[in-house]
């Protein structure tokens, strides 16, 4: 089943495939798919092309589409299919594929292409001003490196002018958020390819919002009855074989390191430590639900080209959690893990939520009855919290169901973050048990659940939400006091020291600069609130505070200012 | 120059060896030097012995010691000491390694042992109760694993009785006190053989502890103008080959891992990745200083024997700062960093402190002037603080000079913490550069600086030094709730739900217990505040209060409690 945007899109991809073998007679076709926001189609073109060639290619697609030509279906028997095709080796390739009798071609204005469908009736129905080639970029033929490599087109498209136009300013806006630019400009973080891509490093001021950030999150989870663990990074091969990375993961594990001629890893999850931890002493059904935490960094491998500033990296600390409860106890504790997940999510900020359940896949462990009681205690905890959700079928883990927390940001784009996934396979394979009631040995409940994900990628997501102007709370400086002219620093400096005294992060800006240069360096570094002070207000006590979103405000009590920002800053309120 | 008790604890090795030639005829000597607290000598025996033949050999010693023959010395020339010792290999082994007319050797009741001296006059002066043999152990000769393996009794020797039972009792206050035996019986954390010997597990209370001194530490260092960073724990050889770590320092790194055909290594160090930090960027003299610290956990190669607990480890997290300045700073940073140590020790309790001031090696790189420099202000800050200090004549390490702080602990162990050290040689290796008044490009200065060294050393010590029984502020439980009969349990819990409120770590012991034997394992988990709760004071809104220490208070009025405790906690108070 395709939405009707999802058809436009295909039915584009036809088209543009059109008007390239128009332009470039001799082209063989490879697919063309839909994808999120647009299409593509992948070419290999008699001689190379650039992104410079795609207005023309444009042109040709707009002509195609006015012609209003019909788009008709036939269907065809493997023979004739290759017949048809016969001087498209890729496409034959994909007939070979096919089964007899489930081969259908799709044809408009002459132009034949393999397809399953659907497609729209005319081309008229594509909108010409709702659809734009964005870039080529190259593809292996079936992502297989051995084979050729294709010119891809990507383009965006839609069912309105209005919606494409509204899809470019996000990307517009996007771009300008970007948690790389961002970063740079705001110092946060940097990553050093000669010391390793995909490894983050933390800036005095990245590593001032991390610090408020964790400290908040430790405090919640004490609070919400977690405790928190501190396990290393490394561990012998006996753990993770045991646990079965060793045969599942090994592709996103590095190499081992030899220790005394034993094969040591450094950790892709922090599960088989907290288990250890676990199997140091005995347990009654007394000391359940234990709710264990860490802030646990961990390393996996992720191909170089796929690496991307903040969000995709190859070392990242999970912000992670095992529950390890009776069967009596699990349906309350997915309860309160949803809850507390979006209190979380709501304090910082982002309230549009949606959940995504995963259930049971074809291939699984663990005895049907848990996975049925697993399943219904998600599902509950969703409706409990009046969640919107859609159900994916077969989708879970084979270890257990889940569900995933996609979040959606201030320019309308979703990300996956929080997941809470049953895992009936590890406390199997380490042999966790508790005592019973009735004095028997049974078998704990373990749920895995990391509520941001993981802080680097978090900090990505929040720097593009909030386009670097962070809630004060968690903003690395919070006020930057600016002396209408030099005879005022020292005035400043004072201001600054009551300001840091109070608790509230604050520097006077005594640089060399103007005024105005002082107060556009502030709003560039998205500082909250600018304290300007001079004559005036030296003699009054008060300041003029300018706020990062534009307001104003002349002749401020310094105190009262102070108390108002210490009120916001331990609210954690999201304005200022 | 040895000190008295030095001499007293050589020749009472010479008495002991004596003895073990009369009592196992045909026994080969190795070496017998004085060591911290005794001696120990090595014995190629003809026949295996065990601790329990150490009473005869003690016994032998005796009566040689109560015989008060004199200790005398003679000088030899090669030929004449190889004729002496000629059925003794081990020791022309050592005659060989010597030169002419440096040889002596001491006799006394007709033993003769090749020695430097001195010894004391007469045996008389070894007190028969003031010394005592210890353990039988094994020692390859010259700690060489190709030559033989040779028995080594370790003795302990005082200069007298009273100090060796001193002594004594100290040994057995510091087993009751070990932090391997702590560590189980309060549950605080564990290592697990299968997993890696030498990694430490944190487990819920030892998270604790870490939890609020870690909050301590980032909380008082932003007050002292530190920025907190947060670095990868891999990095790429380039890393390490640009640091001198692969040339220097290999054997404690561990074998590298391979990531898409480079070698990655698990730091050992975070030096180099706060460098990298500081090279993101161009630096004015007008940054400077910068004071860069973090909790960075870095594993290093130890042989397995060594690992000990918490003492000795493979992976510890060091609180890890860098200062880089400029000359001109470099005097008050330094003061300032031993003032900062002086009072973060102080807060945790400890305030025996001894300083090691060690200076430039034979070989060493950087510039004269600035080791010159860098000495004067290291010893400028001892002096301004007063504290006691001994200076270690060429010392330090080969790319600076060191302050080392040494603390006492409540059973007079002294223990190396605090490390403050120039590095002259990193800001060279990586070219690190500030811009001067000047306009020229100037390479800073460069202190690193670990305060408590490492968390987990940090933790043992700590374990040690208060038997368990931490400050307030730092028990991973305050308080327990006690009813004095199942019929309080409902009052217990409000009660302790109280105090968790107010802020203060409480649980009620609910189990099926009698109230004596909760008090009792309230005490051996050395929970600072048991609240008795029973009829009479939920009337009255009072409880009974028994403190870790023995103090009873009846009658106490819950909020005068609360409040108490809280300003205690806050205060960061070390009595109850």
């Amino acid at each position: 089943m395709s939405s009707r945007v999802e058809t436009i899109r295909h039915s584009a991809s036809h088209v543009m495939a059109e008007a390239v073998l128009k332009l470039y007679p001799g082209t063989r076709l490879g697919i063309g798919p839909s994808i999120e926001n647009g299409f593509y189609y992948d070419f290999q073109l008699p001689a190379p092309i650039q992104n410079e060639d795609l207005a023309a290619i444009e042109k040709e697609m707009r002509r195609i589409v006015a012609s209003g030509a019909e788009f008709s279906r036939r269907e065809l028997s493997k023979d004739e299919a290759k017949k048809l095709f016969a001087e498209q080796p890729f496409k034959l390739e994909l007939i070979d594929g096919l089964e007899d009798g489930t081969i259908s071609v799709y044809e408009q204005d002459g132009f034949v292409d393999l397809c399953r469908g659907p497609h729209v009736a005319t081309t008229r129905e594509i909108r010409p001003d709702a659809f734009r080639l964005q870039t080529v970029a190259g593809a292996y033929w079936r992502g297989d490196e051995k084979r050729p490599m294709l010119t891809r087109i990507y383009a965006i498209a839609f069912e309105s002018k209005g919606e494409l136009e509204a899809h470019l300013k996000m990307l517009e806006e996007a771009e300008k958020r970007d948690n790389r630019r961002l970063g740079k400009e705001l110092d946060l973080f940097s990553t050093h390819e000669e010391a390793g891509p995909g490894l983050i490093y933390w800036h005095p001021k990245g590593g001032r919002f991390r610090v408020e950030l964790e400290n908040w999150w430790r405090d919640e989870h004490y609070r919400n009855g977690y405790e928190i663990l501190f396990t290393p990074h490394i561990g012998k091969s006996w753990l993770w074989e045991t646990s079965g990375h060793l045969g599942f993961y090994k592709g996103n594990m590095y190499s081992p390191m030899q220790i005394d001629e034993n094969d040591y890893y450094v950790k892709p999850m922090n599960c088989p430590f907290h288990i250890m931890i676990y199997k140091t002493n005995a347990h009654s059904y007394r000391d359940l639900p234990l709710r264990w935490a860490e802030l646990g960094t961990v390393y996996r491998y992720e191909r170089s080209g796929v690496l991307h500033g903040l969000m995709r990296v190859r070392g990242f600390t999970q912000d992670d959690a095992h529950i390890i409860c009776t069967p009596e106890q699990v349906e309350d504790e997915i309860a309160e893990v949803l809850r507390f997940s979006l209190h979380m999510w709501k304090t910082l900020g982002f309230k549009d939520i949606k959940a995504y359940l995963a259930t049971k896949p074809a291939e699984s462990v663990g005895e049907p009855a848990r996975w049925e009681q697993a399943l219904v205690s998600l599902r509950k905890a969703i409706e409990k919290e009046g969640l919107a959700y859609e159900v994916d079928e077969g989708g879970g883990a084979f270890y257990g169901p889940k569900i995933d927390l996609k979040i959606k940001d201030a320019i309308g784009r979703e990300w996956q973050m929080t997941t809470i996934q049953f895992d009936f396979n590890m406390s199997e394979r380490f042999d966790m048990t508790y005592v019973a009631a009735d004095g028997t040995h049974k078998r704990p409940y373990m749920v895995h659940r990391a509520l941001l994900g993981s802080l680097e990628r978090f900090f990505g997501v929040f720097i593009e939400n909030y386009a670097g102007a962070f809630p004060l709370w968690l903003c690395p400086e919070q006020a930057v006091v600016i002396p209408v002219a030099q005879a005022f620093d020292e005035y400043a400096k004072k201001t600054a020291a009551a300001l840091k005294a109070s608790g509230i992060r604050a520097k006077a800006d005594l640089s060399d600069s103007r005024m105005n240069a002082k107060i556009r360096d502030a709003q560039n570094q998205k500082i909250p609130y600018m304290l300007v002070v001079g004559q005036k207000e030296s003699d009054s006590g008060a300041v003029s505070v300018r706020y990062r979103d534009g307001r104003q405000e002349a002749d401020v009590k310094l105190d009262a200012f102070m108390e108002r920002a210490l009120g916001k800053i331990r609210d954690r309120s999201l304005d200022l």
